[in-house]
């Protein structure tokens, strides 16, 4: 099985995934004070967890990276729990960096470095603050300004071959290549400081990255860098029951940001774990393991534990019905829009303020 | 047939690779005052020459460009051609920029980019200048330092496809990719400021840069860059007859620098065309179109063209037999080398005079 972080084939089988790819399963008890989608299952598998665990443990230098692709003016849940997981570990003591990957914008999505540097300062940045994001702690950088990691792109190139990139990627073109690379350079950016572990936030789409990464580092040994580690978050499904959120089903996919009103009415018609009547559901029980609208809760909307229990177990004894849940979860949602909307203005007010690195 | 830039793979039949390729045939009429080498059939063809000609003869703006590879403490005598034909576009107002591709060193031989630094400043420009490059009038920079350039290379990898590439090169690796690309960014760099016609002196086995670069330009019409032209001259053969002198058979090669007596000792046991007898030699004079050390008199060592003439007819007719002659090219030899290396050390004192673009 191949993913293709560029495509749209999706997969959906998380115990094959991790099988397949040679993954560790994750156990929320790894870390101290796991996250909520940590606890939950929703990030489930990794590499190279336990050298992170123990960087937080013994309060050892470690660094935290995720980068920004700065096209178009939405990003989407799967970004949220990325931010999720770099806060978690910004908290935890990981130096943690942004890069703004323009130059891959400006060669794969038809924007001018200009325009995705605006973009980036204008929007992207400021909605990952508004997610949680401390821009006190946080070292950003252009892509486009960073010799080192074109250095390190180039570099890299010669210890892969074009099979052994096909066999990552699935398919190998001119494009890809130099952004894969580009990608390996900026990954392993901090370390040219100082060599130190370091974790990377990623949906499982985007592990053959981490593959070609960690590859690429056991092939400069003598380059003493340390094999990047990587955590995984599950997809938030599709709303309609599908494995992922996707901008070609609109009515079943939520933005960040997105119109509350409209949200809602996507919740109101997400599929759920109801039965064919109300009666029916009342005497069985809803199937809430399969409802959509929980995932949201779980995932998104619904922060402490017990009360998700609760929800859970309510729904499943016939307790609360879908109208009253689906109004719950759309008058949470349209809290969370709005707090995300309000948050990023004030992001955007502060972003003169933020530490991009300077490079001579 | 595929020539490949990087193997060793030779190309005997000039005029073969002029149809097969769609090269113009260079006609030394085609520029004013042309150089020795033009006059000489050993410029054998161009791409786009006619562009050329009406920037000089009209005198409108144009530049030439050439990459100095800073990796080993030699050059060749087809560097010395790529130099005089350099010259004689800087001469012919050309905007003439030297490039040091430290980069590409550092990814495809091993040296690091201070090192590459390091030796292009204290070998190989001054090789060049040696040569007959005027360091006034010439702008260089370093590749690892021109972050255009890498944004160039980007912003073309998606305009080639993988078959694309391989139909150009031949073979297709992920570190072949990028320094390919890297090439095809510096090829157009000089435009970037102004568009303008551009000229490329190489020799043959470089034309796949060309014509990748000129697909390129054609892919991305919209940029408005003229389409870079190339001049090519043919290799110089190795003295034992090949085609082409190669460091795999050193005592057939000479090296810039090289020792003038071990460079003298190469050329008197060069391939002649000289008969199996004196006797014969005298009566039926020589085969001087086979002839090795001829053909080093045509390139490199004599000037002069009646000169030049007048000794193919001597040869020719038995009037001057190898001994001598090979006297005489061994006695230009030794003070072509003394000279080259008295005005490498010139240079290299003034190194610190160069101008270099400040890349901010």
């Amino acid at each position: 099985m191949i993913i293709d972080p560029w495509g749209s084939e999706l997969v959906a089988d998380y115990q094959r995934i991790i099988k397949e790819f040679g993954l560790e399963e994750f156990k929320a008890d790894l870390f101290p004070e796991p996250n909520t989608i940590m606890r939950r299952g929703v990030v489930f598998a990794g590499r190279d967890l336990g050298i992170i665990s123990k960087c937080i443990k013994e309060k050892k230098k470690f660094y935290a990276l995720s980068g920004i692709m700065p096209s178009g003016d939405k990003i989407h849940f799967g970004n949220k729990m990325v931010v999720e997981n770099l806060k978690y570990f910004q908290e935890h003591g990981a130096k943690t960096y942004i890069l703004v990957a323009d130059l891959e914008a400006a060669a794969t999505r038809g924007v001018t470095l200009e325009e995705a540097r605006k973009r980036a300062l204008e929007f992207h940045i400021p909605a990952y603050i508004a997610l949680g994001l401390d821009p006190k702690k946080t070292i950003f950088y252009f892509q486009s300004e960073n010799k080192d990691v074109m250095h390190l792109g180039y570099e890299f190139a010669k210890k892969i071959t074009l099979n052994e990139f096909k066999a990552i990627y699935g398919s190998a073109d001119p494009s890809r290549i130099m952004s894969a690379l580009t990608q390996a350079g900026d990954i392993l950016y901090p370390q040219l400081e100082e060599r130190m572990p370091g974790i990377i936030p990623v949906g499982i789409d985007q592990d053959p990255h981490m593959r070609l990464t960690r590859d690429i580092v056991s092939r400069v040994k003598s380059k003493g860098f340390f094999a990047p580690s990587s955590i995984y978050h599950k997809y938030t499904p599709s709303l309609d029951g599908g494995l992922k959120m996707s901008k070609s089903k609109p009515m079943s996919a939520i933005d960040l940001p997105e119109d509350p009103q409209i949200a809602c009415k996507k919740l109101t018609r997400a599929l759920t774990g109801g039965r064919a009547t109300l009666e029916e559901q009342k005497k069985l029980g809803a199937e809430t393991e399969k409802c959509m609208v929980f995932e949201m809760y779980k995932q998104h909307l619904m922060e402490n534990d017990k009360e998700l229990q609760k929800r859970f177990d309510d729904s499943k004894k016939g307790r609360i019905l879908c109208g009253e849940c689906k109004q719950d979860a759309s008058a949470r949602m349209k809290e969370f829009l709005e707090k995300f909307s309000k948050e990023m203005e004030k992001a955007r007010k502060n972003i003169d303020k933020l530490k991009f690195i300077e490079f001579k």
